[in-house]
């Protein structure tokens, strides 16, 4: 992991908007950290369509993407009720890994960035190359 | 579903401790009714265990207990650091089908009360007979 | 609970759509039983919204919906990506509580129904009378 | 965060089992990347009952740990029925955060290693100082 996510949404080339619910906060009143992974992942997913490579596309190839890393820096909290963007990039691509940056607003303040480092495994869990256009992919 | 749980501890043949998790509690301060069902499901498996036929066991055999049906009664509250306990019965088992009934109580206090309802499917899903000891099994 | 949800989605007089997460799935490939609960609430609260009464204005009042009882019978499995269409009603409603009815279905083929009984409760958790415009509520 | 763990279990004072749930595993057939967080908070939890100061004496006095950074290496995948040992450690303390590095293994095999950093906040979320016993704290 060596990418330091920027706090500027015009660095992201996509973001995905969430609806906190309910069942996410804790008893601080406020979203539990866990909770912030499966929005990145959502919005990770939504990015993955949004290129035209949809992650339902990578499982009929048999590739599954494994997340190797990855690191949570909250800023301000999430409530019930509030709408998140989530702001991603592709922030890099070796040849068997790639790491996703991001960068969660409530209307238009931080409330947290993010990295994941992911690998692409085969259904039965062997590291194996990643898609080739992943490698050139240029936002 | 036709079974009745009864809110008598001693109804049920085994029970299985869990300990409520910071990140089950909501914003009301106690744990969502969602995470309920994972709770039956842990005490489901230890009863299993218990009885000399763990799920692993089903699921080296090729076969899944799919829930079909569940149902939570919500009687008192459970706080993070609880320790919970799950009263597990076989509350009754036919060719195609079995149904649990659970109470929860926390310090002899009843918590919940629910019933599952389960089926056996093969790993891909469709509809099997279940396994021949739990159609004959004797509380 | 005395609620019998139907089967036609025009019996329910609000939808709302859900894509299932990833993280929502479990290891038989399909979103896990505990996981349609959330959809409830998170369509319940759209709902809540839809018909000029938000659940934060419930909060704001100092009023909380407890779930005192929930039923889920699962037709057929949801799985990630499916986009799920939770049909929602209020199905009747006393003066202390009220009762949810659901319908979930993805491609118009019905996946799930369920049932949600719910009692008005103070912050400190004690029950209170529902909101007066609850019980004059007509679909 | 400025802390990296060790992959010896002898570096760390404290360890915690947890049996992963079914309903922690993903359509991968594993743990799902987001559920390690709750293994953390868990072993940290039962890591301050160890120590003599419970989670529930910081909420009695009205502090709470906020979790300002979380981070996991994920190295060998996690499995329905695991028993999952949390080697738990206080990396550091300084006067308004600490740090807590873990090591995940499974059967003595390493399965993640993680860092947590937390701050002291008060009730209503305002940033406020560690329990003075916590920077004295010697392993």
């Amino acid at each position: 992991m060596d990418v330091e996510p920027s706090l500027d949404p015009a660095a992201y080339e996509f973001h995905h908007d969430i609806r906190v619910r309910f069942a996410e906060t804790d008893a601080m009143g406020i979203v539990h950290h866990s909770r912030y992974l499966p929005y990145l992942e959502e919005a990770r997913v939504a990015f993955l369509r949004h290129i035209g490579h949809p992650y339902t596309e990578w499982r009929d190839a048999g590739i599954e993407s494994a997340v190797l890393e990855a690191f949570v820096r909250y800023r301000n909290a999430l409530r019930f009720d509030d709408v998140v963007t989530v702001h991603v990039a592709l922030a890099s691509a070796a040849r068997a890994t790639f790491q996703m940056s991001y960068l969660l607003t409530v209307a238009d303040r931080p409330a947290a960035t993010a990295v994941t480092v992911h690998g692409a495994v085969t259904a039965d869990g062997r590291p194996t190359r990643l898609p080739t256009w992943l490698a050139s992919y240029q936002q």
